[in-house]
């Protein structure tokens, strides 16, 4: 077995002690570097640990860029990404291209003026558990699966949210005419309330805005929670099977004859 | 075929491509005007775009009259339609209506004092788009068949309403007679505790008067959110029928013999 | 058929157009009674409309009155209530009690300092409308049917609460003792917040009550949901049997024979 | 029948009105005691009752104290826990550590300076109601069975929760500088309106922010109601099964023999 058959066995999920150690050390320093992106932000810790953090990041940058450029090396083993252009193509996958824009924030940090956007963009690197976790890819596969049920179901609401919004801004805008000034500024008024979150900050005083804004309530509640429920409800199913399908793959493997690597042929390290 | 046929078959949903462009024109069109009422009453943009404004209105308006008088032409290609008073039988179905109040504004455009309401009510083409929308359709037809259960399901939430209300203002009134000075004036609370939306412009501050507003949300709360949620369902149950049916409906023409119009006998645009 | 028998017919639900005459105007002139109660409160309806409503509960209680009696008197119509002592079992029934507590604040009036909750005490007069209402009836079953779910619930519910707003007190005592004064006072925000009302009259504001909030938030507002939408999935279910019960019914009082009165065996009025 | 027989079928379930009554006892006590705690903290409650609460706490200390004693002395009853080091494996159960927490406060009363924190622990006494609920040990049993959805679930939350705070920190901190001060601060308000709580004491301002907010509230809202309901649905479905399983359990011990010991094979009291 090849050196470069066993880099990419490491990092792709064949099941193995070695792998599954590495995998897990990947996507716990992603899970690290988000915390890191988030406490930065408060000023008292920014200042206590910034040594820490510029640690962190530099260390990260290292490991996932080594880590790109071994899976930029490995691709061929893969059998679509084999012959001349394969690399090329690799690169041009969404996971590859996850991976460069998660190093990408190092090549212009020169640019100080931009420092502050680009610690938030290391956030990016959130996207890169997605090849760990099987919660997130059955998350994009219910999404994509139930796109036209809530696109369809987006335009109804948003027909609703016009109109309710409208009929407030004719009712309220001339008791109110600093928080209900347009029907775009009413439009807040009306996905607060449709939500049922209810800030407090924009309400109806008049007797005819509150009227209105009671039909709004419970006609709209229910519906603009459906997309997600939707979403949500499909979510939890899909991820039981996900998870039945894996643990049976698990089970066949373990009952078969000992793995020899499919690339190499030559025995996969246990 | 006719050329009045032809018009006919543009306006109406038989499939074509020259068809499809000129209702997804219409539809555009639509909704670009929703955007330019919504957009409007924003002073800066109302200021800075007056003409721009102006001139879609006038255009719109030319289309959605040169639109309305080719559909009261044609409406006799339809053989509901046939007959001597078939036009105005056309001319008082809802569809109709709603595309005869969609360029009415224009014809009132000359009393000023009513300009600000004349402007909104331009909102009224959204109903046109019933004309192009699944999802429309289905909304209207799950809102019919459910009538029952949700009139039913109000009245009853309307007495749970009325006793929360009237039982907070006996505990409350004497507390906050400013904003809990009368039942009605109580039942904004209701509402807006029941929906769970709570601005917080009105709560109670009693003790026995959070005891009450314990009880009514716990109480309510599913309650107020069933009516909604049981269209909601229905509507994406229904949704998902009204798609299979066009999809088969497409086929089934697909797998046919070359269209002919079934008026005039000619052949089809494709 | 006796006189005594007619009265009963057209007081109880026998089909016929008189009778279901009498039973719409005595359902109306309660929901009309409700709404004066209502409206009552508001102080310039009660000074323009003072006449107004004067009449309106002296005529409402003169007709609940000959109501009652009426009832009273026919009440040996039915075959439980005959007997010497029926019309005193008749008079403890749930529905009687109501039938007399609807016209019971005549006869405290004289007592003027009670006044303002009489006057609310004529809300008891919506109890009168189950007798109408196939939705009240089928609510009063299912939360007959349900309440060992609803308490089980309830329990949990009351745990979650306390332990949560014990948690939180201890938490931000400190940090707001105005607001947070006590469990029981922080009671409230655990309602108000696991409800997901929000009204935003208590808010937690240190770290660790916003983390134990965020927890609480989560946890428990599903939970809350839940017994209200037992309850309203059982009271939609359970209204559409008892409406299809109902149209069987008349469908076979339809094809039967023309109606004779159980009672005298004369012809019942058409 | 031994006297610890006696015992411990008088403190364990075994049917028979003498036990039920001791368990009744026991269970009362355990709610009399979680409502002292709570009412303890309101000071006008604390002055005017601090004898009686303080004589409540010695009574339930003892009580408790007695019955911890005798479920030690009896332990050896239940062939689990029979042998040398029985009573020590049954001192280490879950439930006899809860029951050894509830009287623990005594032995550290002397502490003067903790002495505000102790009396709230008292509330851990809660946890001993779970031998004398089906719904809380149902809810047990319902947590641990869901907990792989749950995690997974929280998982997604999570990130959904960072990227939302994240975004809007951006968007907000230059014109809520103190209140959007970092992405943790800002988390505190992603939790509030993905909830749809509300409070109203942080909301954008900004037109982007509003922006980013309804989008936020929209997708979010059914995703964060979903691992409760998830829970909920569940815990009403167990709760009915367990409920049945009770009731056939009684049904089949009141046809079958009279009752005896199975530990002493003495006649078990009625």
């Amino acid at each position: 077995m090849t050196l470069r058959c066993r880099a990419y066995q490491l990092l792709e999920g064949h099941p193995s002690p070695l792998g599954a150690a590495v995998r897990w050390f990947l996507a716990a320093l992603i899970v690290v570097n988000v915390a890191a992106v988030v406490l930065e932000t408060v000023p008292t810790l920014r200042a206590s640990y910034a040594a820490g953090f510029y640690a962190l990041e530099a260390a990260s940058l290292s490991i996932f860029g080594v880590e790109y450029l071994l899976r930029l090396w490995t691709a061929g083993e893969h059998e679509r990404y084999r012959g001349p252009l394969g690399r090329l193509r690799w690169a041009l996958t969404p996971g590859a291209i996850v991976d460069l824009l998660a190093i990408a924030p190092a090549l212009f940090l020169t640019d100080l003026r931009m420092v502050r956007i680009l610690r938030l963009s290391r956030l990016v690197r959130i996207a890169k558990l997605g090849r760990y976790s099987l919660a997130l890819r059955t998350l994009r596969r219910v999404l994509i699966a139930r796109l036209p049920d809530v696109l369809s179901l987006s335009f109804v609401l948003l027909i609703l949210l016009v109109l309710s919004s409208s009929l407030m801004y004719l009712l309220e805008r001339d008791a109110q005419p600093d928080t209900f000034s347009s029907i775009p500024a009413t439009m807040w008024w009306g996905i607060v309330t449709l939500t049922t979150i209810g800030y407090g900050d924009m309400a109806p005083v008049t007797a005819e805005g509150k009227l209105l804004g009671s039909f709004v309530a419970i006609l709209g509640l229910g519906m603009f929670a459906l997309p997600a429920g939707l979403l949500g409800g499909a979510f939890v199913e899909e991820l039981g099977k996900a998870r039945r399908l894996n643990r049976e793959q698990r089970a066949a493997a373990a009952n078969s004859a000992p793995p020899r690597c499919p690339h190499c042929d030559g025995p996969l390290p246990s």
